[in-house]
């Protein structure tokens, strides 16, 4: 009898019909699992990130994010979060585009890399090429123990997300928000961050894993949403701030697995040009939680809408949209700001999933793609 | 008899069937007119950007771009060049999001923002609350006189492209990518940017006039070439390093005017998604310089090949591509590097334009779009 050990076991897809939808649905546990032992219930418990980090995050004085694709976006929507509750300059590049180019680094940045296996390619050539480049240190964001990204960089907090099988990432992205989110607060607390906005963020972050649960249940009138775009052959996909790096997260998840040509824009660019390609062939997904860029959105929808565009919203139960035609709304239930990126997330997951399987797509193992890319 | 006055004689179409296609065959002479003046044969005269520029520029230490749409891609080029030739590091964002979040701004950074109108209400009110915010200073490179950008910005560099009519933007983005450029060279001089390499990248710019012709005269084969896309719902566009947003604005002009949904990636993030997209309904587009990236691109357009997809390349003469079953290859004058970006664009121009012609669209006026965007 040969044991299975632990990876092969959870590596099985259960009563799951997809290795996707199974990672789907891990979210709640494997979020959960990212946090535990990493915060109190007040803060981060900062020797999550080992002994030397504390030596280095005394001089961050900037951050240098590079990934590619899904992991990519996780570095835009920290940004968001490293400039507002930490007060630290951040870039963010693709790093297949970050290492043939000539950049200007400034004294005490953090090299930051974000990989769920850590061995892609282009992002484990941008770190070697750092080491030379008079950064601070470096510090990984990454899936697999004993990877290049871990053994080679500084510093490494993992993602606890389990062996993810499935090409399209879901539960690595979800798990890498969290992880760079303990990083934002680490650092921001030796800067503007106070203890009481501290506490306020691990409060929110705690309520992920029921938050998480409840709008998983919104499987059923996702699925019934899904029927609307197995016809069709675009999207446009819009949210602005921080959910706008969800909405290209949304897409690029309808683009792999669905091969429907899925596009992003952040909501205020719609009228310097993509405005022109909607009509009633072309749904338009918007993700709006209840926050101060609410009614911002709202009007750019209007112009959607009075395009003959069809609209499917995303959006808090106390957001006020309401269905009517042309507009399909999917009620969320009300999030703390700093985990809706997360939240927002997964029903475009389980929208890009049922659109797959009603196009009768290979949706573990989308046409064209690896699951880690690592090729230049 | 009432005299028309310079700008409405300008304003008229001419021989021509298109204010677009005017635009596009003007710009031999307005790059021209935006150069004169301004550069020697050997160096930027730095009188251009007024007597006030000399105290500002003396202490810039990091740039700030600020812009939306067309104008935000030639910010996305001149990113490149501040950080490559002048030692300065750039950040560049769409006005309507930069607005709404928490920044942090570095001592010593230049504001620039870029707009054809001088009008768009997001750059505008970008540019309002960025008084409070601790910049240095703030310039504008901007089209129109006694716009409230250039009425309300400490410094301005006129670009000299005369009215632009067309709602798609063609002479207004090249010029800019002239004035950038001098910016760059007259920051860059006072860091690391040597005699020796700004004689060099003026020499560059002078060839600018000659070399536009020269690429406007391969109109022919660029009409024909556009017979492929007419009947297209997709496309994509690639390019690498200052070249990816060449293609951010090829896939633009054609999702205007055109309605085809097209889209830009660099390339190296092909296999991390989008590559699923990609069979032989999916044309895409790929801008070739004989850069230091071309063997990267090649082996990512290998890839394309690979999965049925047609490829349309624009090509330096001696960057080795051949015309195949599959690869349609448009040979292009060889060109020095820091003029490639403004070069390459006319060709992705004039395929917009006689796809948009071949689908019977209103070129000038394409549904849903305004010329310049006055509300948020």
């Amino acid at each position: 009898v040969v044991q299975l050990t632990d990876a092969e076991e959870s590596a099985d897809k259960g009563e799951y019909r997809h290795y996707m939808l199974k990672e789907i649905y891990e979210q709640a546990t494997v979020l959960q699992n990212t946090l535990q032992g990493r915060v109190s219930k007040t803060g981060v418990l900062e020797e999550a990130f080992g002994t030397e980090a504390k030596a280095i995050f005394d001089q961050v004085e900037a951050i240098q994010i590079l990934a590619c694709g899904t992991s990519y976006h996780a570095g835009m929507i920290a940004k968001y979060w490293f400039e507002d509750w930490a007060g630290l300059p951040c870039a963010v590049e693709v790093a297949s585009e970050y290492r043939y180019r000539k950049t200007v680094v400034r004294p005490n940045t953090l090299f930051v890399t974000i990989s769920q296996s850590g061995e892609t390619a282009d992002t484990l050539a941008a770190l070697r090429s750092s080491k030379e480049s008079g950064y601070l240190a470096s510090l990984t964001v990454c899936n697999v123990a004993n990877s290049s990204l871990v053994r080679e960089s500084d510093l490494r907090l993992m993602t606890l997300a389990g062996p993810e099988i499935g090409v399209a990432s879901t539960k690595a992205f979800t798990t890498q928000l969290v992880a760079l989110q303990l990083l934002v607060i680490a650092l921001g607390r030796r800067g503007c961050l106070s203890a009481e906005k501290e506490s306020e963020l691990v409060a929110g972050l705690l309520q992920l894993p029921e938050l998480c649960k409840q709008v998983l249940d919104l499987d059923g009138p996702i699925q019934q949403m899904s029927e609307a775009f197995s016809e069709k052959n675009h999207a446009l996909f819009l949210g602005r701030g921080v959910q706008f790096p969800v909405a290209l997260e949304g897409a690029l998840k309808l683009k792999e697995i669905s091969y429907i040509h899925a596009e992003a824009y952040p909501a205020g660019e719609l009228k310097h040009g993509p405005l022109a390609l909607v009509d009633s062939d072309m749904p338009v997904v918007a993700v709006a939680p209840n926050d101060e860029l609410l009614e911002k959105l709202k009007s750019n929808l209007e112009e959607v809408q009075a395009r003959g565009g069809k609209l499917f919203v995303f959006a808090d139960a106390k957001s006020g949209f309401s269905n009517d035609h042309g507009t399909t709304v999917l009620s969320l239930p009300h999030v703390p700001l700093n985990i809706a990126p997360i939240i927002y997330t997964l029903p475009l997951q389980l929208l890009s999933y049922h659109v797959a399987v009603l196009k009768g797509t290979d949706v573990d193992q989308p046409r064209n793609l690896a699951k880690s890319v690592t090729v230049e």
